[in-house]
């Protein structure tokens, strides 16, 4: 079955890529990201929001309870997505080897990173399903996902609620998400899913590399002020979420990075007080 | 899947469009019913899960235990809805004055009663509150709705699930009903709907200076070199393309090529050998 990628190494799943588009289109190597979720009925609640809809993958981010019979309760019937979840002590863990992230958030962040709804996402989440390994944050029960963990998704997930009041409980939020997944599944006809001729996209590891690697040469260039360095850095990221780059790219893009370093220090490495 | 005939009716139109001749659709005249709730703590989600999708009217028909504080804890924020709840104490009652009744029911019954999915049913029921009241009801945690209380309904709405597992949990099940009805409102105010802000991207000129600036910079770091410069540059120019980078982007990308070449300089000035 749904084969525990979590948190080990980079292991991708082998399955990802072409026989998806020609089977159909599954849920199997999407994670269900809960951070630090407090209350351990919800991950119950959770996990039974999950099995009901076809999803497999849940991995809890540093939970303050789990195991915990309050869990066991409520996924009523899921247990077995309880048994099979993987905990991770950091977001990096719990990211490893997708290439991309969604992360569902209340509040209207549109400036800064795209917005689609959880029926946009839905479909979405489905075709880079088709790509490799996906992960769907969902934030803490009063405060959501933190700035510094938005940053890590390329997509913000919003559902839509009356603009009075926009508490989702997690659970209910995990649920209205499965269920537009489901109905993702549903409607896809094989055919209609695009063969992809791209090239895979960089798991996020890879890219965390390289947006670091950008980061050090544009501090040491003088290009990164502190005072701006966080919203250019999310800028850049934006920007290169959207080109979705290769493993390849990324080579290809920090080795840039490495030449400009070199050409910038040879001279240096002669007249070391220079920086 | 077997064909699900949509729900009976003369008028079935696509969300969004003509169906909805009155402006100002809304889901006030809509009872929430929920017959026989053994836990309190699902007669609070639903509360909460109904309010942050502007519904209202919830309606208790011979509830276990209510009020109760587990109830409360859960409404979390919607104890309004649960403070103007109205307690029955049988069907009838809560039906009185309605003009259409939805069931909903997880168990295949198509046999004996038209089924339409969550989303049919939420397109429909707003239709339908355009004429008068309307009702939706759910059953108890563990047997649902009774043959003799799916009698009274006309139309039995069906949340898509996995065959495998259907048991959706009582909140979970006013969750996605409620969210389906509330972006069925939204189809009919689309403005509503927030949108990714994307800035326009820059012109094509203004990207040929990019690519121009940065094969110039490539070429001194050493980084091109001759008999790859074609491929590489052809390479970049699709990653960029793909982000399709805005004017104001591309002036971030120019400053920091711009930067680079400052900071790999400033020695080359004393030093005017090193190139």
């Amino acid at each position: 079955m749904a084969a525990r990628t979590a948190c080990r190494g980079a292991v991708r799943a082998p399955r990802g890529t072409v026989c998806m588009a020609m089977t159909g289109a599954s849920l199997q190597g999407l994670r269900i990201v809960l951070v630090e979720p407090s209350h351990p009925g919800n991950i119950g609640a959770a996990a039974r929001a999950m099995k009901v809809m076809g999803l497999r993958q849940l991995v809890l981010v540093n939970p303050r309870f789990f195991p915990d019979p309050e869990a066991t309760a409520l996924a009523s019937g899921a247990e077995d997505i309880l048994e099979s979840a993987q905990v991770c002590a950091d977001l990096d863990a719990a990211l490893r080897g997708c290439h991309k992230v969604y992360g569902t958030s209340a509040r209207d962040r549109r400036i800064h990173w795209p917005v689609c709804t959880a029926r946009e996402a839905a479909g979405e989440i489905l075709e880079a399903l088709g790509t490799g390994d996906c992960a769907l944050l969902f934030g803490r029960e009063r405060t959501g996902l933190s700035n510094a963990e938005l940053d890590r998704c390329q997509v913000l997930v919003h559902i839509p609620t009356v603009d009075e009041y926009h508490s989702l409980n997690l659970g209910q939020a995990v649920q209205v998400l499965a269920y537009e997944l489901h109905l993702a599944v549903l409607a896809l006809h094989p055919a209609r899913i695009p063969q992809t001729v791209r090239e895979k996209p960089a798991p996020v590891e890879e890219m965390e590399g390289f947006y670091g690697h950008l980061q050090q040469v544009l501090r040491r260039t003088g290009f990164l002020q502190p005072v701006r360095e966080i919203r250019l850095m999310r800028r850049l990221r934006r920007l290169f979420d959207r080109a979705a780059p290769s493993q390849n790219e990324v080579n290809i893009l920090r080795g840039m990075l490495t030449e400009m370093t070199r050409w910038a220090t040879k001279v240096d490495k002669k007249d070391r007080d220079s920086f």
